[in-house]
């Protein structure tokens, strides 16, 4: 199965890269280098000289400027050689570094790895509760061995909570009402758990809700290509109306590093109007959530990328559930992006 | 070349799988599981669930089924599907796992990997020394990075002892006679060593022969497919008769975990009627034999498996010698089967 | 791309086969063993018994021969067997291991890949300085992952000393008059400083010439194929004859031990004249030569391979700067002869 190119992926979070570094990453099967300029601005070039095809990502930023650190040559933010410190100097048509359009926004860098003339801003997935400037964001970043279509299956079917996270979760879980709806282009995966009344302690906690009170929860999944997700999870007492309750919004976010491997960027937000301390809550309550993701879901998704090797998944014939219907959407989708995009 | 699939090979060492755990091997290039059900009846299952692919191993194991780690589908011992905590809990008919049958013999779980309704217990190859009832058996296990066929080509010429196991050897075992007899489908080699008056001290021991006595020494070996073999290593004082020495039964027995390595299962047996503490022994001695295949064969079978590499051992043309005929026969024995598998 | 198999490769420093003990290379994909005669003689044979393809260098040297550690067939240094321990003790007419012309010259031994029959001594590149009766030679070995053309691209384009080893250069290198010169099937690359007040203190103690002194600086190299390289570096104070500086020359020798992994032999040399301290000289500045090249030029050269992977260099369409004529034309001259080869 061939990538979608002509799309906005997550490239790295902001905070990984750094004022005056070079930071690596391979996506989509590309050897990508990242900086920032004086003024911040992050760009993407690919980790390779056109010259003699060393790493510029051992060279030198400096001005804005890579240089190669094997002969020399100069590459600005646009790719262009601007130095060759050999013979008269004269720098060849040839002498640009394939440069990738990047935007920074919800506190990441999301690259384009298609046709950079399709490059549109607006079409970014949009992320309201990651607006910056009106929110705390926690995130972390995680490698997985495994394709990232195995992560939006993860996502989009909450129901492994149970049997993956059983200290998250209640038998209620894969009980409550599942929902499958698409929205256009895109898809929404709902959960509703009504009277529950076996919710970890762990769950009236994050709602404020006493202890022994019987609650109503959902796990409502919004999904858009190639596989950027938004998770509300919201909980309040039974019989109250929902605009009452606690909702908290996550992301989970997958980028292709190679056909049987991903980059997992999660996080989740507060509002600035609750108060500064969230900042910090913020940046707790993600060391916490990295933990079940870590031990839990990567293992299994890991173990399905062992089993099904280099082999298409469909071919692999799957059972089909009713849990499936969204990642299965999803599936469908992005696979006829990609028909689309190579017709 | 393709495996031979309707016959019995060796899973594992009774020991290996115990109660209340799950435990995997790859067989054949198949991932699979193994547990004992509450009577210890042993199952083996593929180690892949059918639903997203995800390892059954990780899961658990609770009332002899094993449910998938990733969504609580419930797997019985036969494979079948029997709860399904999702939706309207409707068993779908592909929910199914392969199951593979097995038998439990001669302190070995016995796996059949072809067509199930092929799999008959009566064609387990026969091993009457390692009868649980009668005799206490020491075995050991050990992981080989080289196909099975070099193996079996190693058990079957003994003449090797001499070079890769000096301390075990006398020049005269490579001088003595050697026969390669066929039996039906099995293959007997056979060295037979007369007048030795070179044996180490170590086999005046095991065979209770005062040093100084020249002996007469033989090793029989029993091949059975796909590489089932019983070694009956006897010595006696010259000039009497072989009834009145000491024969002692070891077996070597192998099982393709991939094209390029295997699965070795070792051991040796006493009679019980020779005495309680011929428990212990065997145990102690197993551990002792360990050394010289760990290392002293397995690293020159793995350096056999190097050289050749992905490449067809025929292909490689082999020089032949007088020794390699049983191993040869083998070959020929194991390779007419796969074709008529595949006829 | 193939390799040329009829030329001379450096197989090994001299130092590296020692008496009595048993040497391992893979080159040109092939693992091959050396070994020296009671004379003193260097012999190469294909590490792979020709019985059941153990790897012979596990066996034994004796009496100028190698024993195979599994069943003891014994091979001389022509790579004939000469015993068999087995059965009537027959030798088989094919019972012969592969072996390689050598030769030692300049304290390396050179081995011929290709046909026997057209190896002839005198097509060694020659190489004056390393006449090991008179001159002291400090060398050293390096294993790169990467393809021995990117190491002569390497050596025969100096103007990458600037930027990989700033320690040990100044701008004016690059600035340098650059000359590419064919000589038969030899090239010379020539790089000429003049004036050059901005040389690192090193380069003034290398050539004794004061501090602050302008200097004229040139570096030559000259190549043969398949990648032996001399490097002539010298330096004389600026307006006198060159004749009246100082010239110290060294040798980079490749050798492919994979399509994307060589061997690196590198070295220098000082006329026995110059004093018997020369000898501790040498072997100490060879010390120091090779923290650049594992540390500096190593990793950079590591970094090209993996962003060719698999790929043939000319398809990635590298850029083509003035620096790459010497580099390009030992490119040419190989694949020529290779074609020649194989046509
Ligand atoms: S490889 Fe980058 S300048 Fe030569
Ligand atoms: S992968 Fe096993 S139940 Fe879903
Ligand atoms: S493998 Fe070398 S003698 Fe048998």
């Amino acid at each position: 199965m061939a990538y979608l190119r002509n799309c906005w992926y997550v490239a790295a979070l902001s905070k990984e890269v750094q004022a005056s570094k070079i930071f690596t990453r391979k996506i989509l099967d590309e050897n990508i280098l990242f900086f920032r300029d004086q003024t911040g601005l992050a760009t993407a070039m690919a980790d390779r000289c056109p010259h003699r095809f060393a790493q510029l990502s051992m060279g030198k930023l400096q001005d804005d400027c890579i240089q190669c650190p094997y002969h020399g040559l100069t590459f600005n933010q646009q790719g262009q050689c601007v130095h060759n410190p050999h013979g008269d100097g004269r720098i060849p048509d040839k002498a640009k570094v394939k440069v990738f359009p990047v935007v920074e926004r919800y506190s990441a860098i999301w690259i384009w790895m298609g046709e950079p003339a399709l490059a549109n801003p607006k079409t970014i997935p949009s992320c309201d509760f990651l607006d910056s400037e009106n929110f705390y964001i926690g995130s972390d970043y995680m490698n997985i061995q495994g394709n990232y279509l195995l992560e939006s299956d993860n996502i989009l079917d909450l129901s492994h909570i149970e049997f993956v996270h059983p200290l998250f979760s209640s038998p209620s879980v894969s009980a409550g009402e599942y929902k499958c709806e698409v929205e256009g282009n895109t898809i929404w995966s709902k959960r509703d758990i009504y009277n529950d009344s076996q919710a970890p302690e762990f769950i009236h906690k994050v709602f404020r809700i006493p202890q022994g009170t019987v609650i109503d929860r959902w796990l409502h999944v919004h999904w858009q290509a190639p596989a950027i997700m938004a998770l509300y999870s919201g909980g309040v007492a039974s019989g109250k109306n929902r605009s009452e309750g606690v909702e908290t919004p996550g992301f989970h976010w997958f980028t292709p590093e190679t056909e049987t491997s991903s980059h997992y960027f999660f996080g989740i937000s507060f509002p600035k109007a609750m108060g500064e301390e969230f900042e910090k809550i913020a940046a707790e309550e993600i060391k916490q959530l990295r933990a079940p993701f870590e031990f839990e879901d990567k293992p299994i998704i890991e173990s399905q990328q062992r089993n099904i090797g280099n082999k298409d998944f469909w071919d692999e014939r799957p059972l089909i559930l009713n849990i499936d219907a969204a990642g299965t959407k999803a599936r469908r989708i992005m696979q006829k992006m990609i028909d689309e995009e190579n017709a």
